[in-house]
């Protein structure tokens, strides 16, 4: 059960024992995620409650609820430019350890490293190791790394926030919604995004943020991101 | 001026161009720091004033006031066990980012590390290099390690925080009082604390609080703990 893929539901979406996928739900299941008729995924509806479910049709079938203890109540997903070196194994290291759901690894303006298909095997072991030790429910999805800006233009939900380290943006402690149950932040490379990434990212709809008046590298920011938004929604 | 240690005063302990130290500074700047009459130190007196001041008999006169813009406005101690290996070169540079004042390196009963002299000029290089990457003004102290049950029988402030994965303790976030212009926060080795260890600190005056429901590693715990303090009182 460890290695299924969980999406946030509304809880209006679970109708007797069926969950109502809206087509964004959909999208990422079957396109994003690759899942196939049959397969399992986890329905979290924010609020405490998960149910195991199977995709039929267009429709989450639910197979059984779920005891939860160490997960948080919310999805988040870390959009992380990849660093230089093995900055990244660190990264996907300590999230996992902060409860995670999805880490989507982005090549951005200035990323020097382009990643060999190994590098996303040794991440996603490194993420089962670590919910493993961090005694977590589940093992968050590490998706496979794609431009920022497909991201971007992609369309963004709501609740997405991009950290950026230069200018007079608010702290992601003080305008974090938690009320929202899927959230997405977005973390620079060394040297920050562009001009042009900042800007585009802000005309889709992400919330550009601060994490402090001090310079972070690229592998703190993810921790303390996380670490502010986890604070945020532990019951 | 990088290199100056720093205390936080309460604003009535300025006078003219003195600084009435209380006993407890006056130990601190000269048994635990050593510093002699007329060396230099920085006080702080929370609310965002800075000065640079100079020891002069059991006070402290006055030599500048400072500008301050990526420094916390509080006091953070960070009382840490040694972790194995070099984990503590990575505690050492990310709480240097997150604008930690002061760490002291201690040993606990389940500590395996003892370190060596060149251990703490190691760590004091790494402090002093992360503080200028990160843009910090000051560089944090780092104190010699003592045994953590020194710490404690020595007596702590008001407001000690003890962090313990294990327990049913409230949530940092919760209970972090930013009014606090010092604050000391201690985390265990891998292994977490021993039962006796907790029982003394709660009795001399730590408050044991957790950092969220997954167990973190001893180098992640750290992290989280300085970036929930330093969001909470980010100015």
């Amino acid at each position: 059960m460890s290695q299924l893929q969980r999406i946030a539901i509304a809880p209006h979406q679970l109708q007797k024992a069926q969950i109502l996928l809206t087509p964004q739900q959909l999208h990422y299941l079957g396109r994003v995620l690759r899942l196939q008729e049959g397969d399992r995924f986890i329905a979290m509806d924010g609020i405490g409650k998960w149910w195991l479910a199977q995709l039929v049709g267009a429709q989450g079938q639910v197979l059984e609820s779920l005891t939860v203890e160490t997960e948080l109540p919310i999805s988040i997903t870390l959009i992380m430019a990849l660093p230089k070196g093995n900055g990244f194994d660190d990264v996907v290291r300590c999230c996992t350890e902060l409860g995670v759901t999805c880490i989507a690894p982005v090549l951005s303006d200035r990323t020097l490293l382009h990643p060999s298909p190994q590098k996303l095997e040794r991440w996603r072991r490194i993420a089962a190791e670590a919910a493993e030790q961090s005694e977590r429910a589940f093992v968050p999805t590490i998706l496979e790394p794609v431009a920022f800006s497909a991201v971007v233009s992609a369309g963004v939900g709501t609740h997405h926030y991009i950290c950026e380290a230069r200018g007079e943006y608010p702290h992601l402690s003080k305008v974090i919604d938690i009320v929202a149950r899927e959230i997405a932040i977005a973390i620079g490379p060394e040297g920050g995004w562009t001009e042009k990434e900042i800007e585009n990212a802000i005309a889709a709809g992400f919330q550009p943020v601060s994490l402090g008046r001090r310079i972070l590298r690229a592998v703190t920011a993810p921790v303390v991101a996380i670490s502010l938004v986890a604070a945020a929604c532990e019951v």
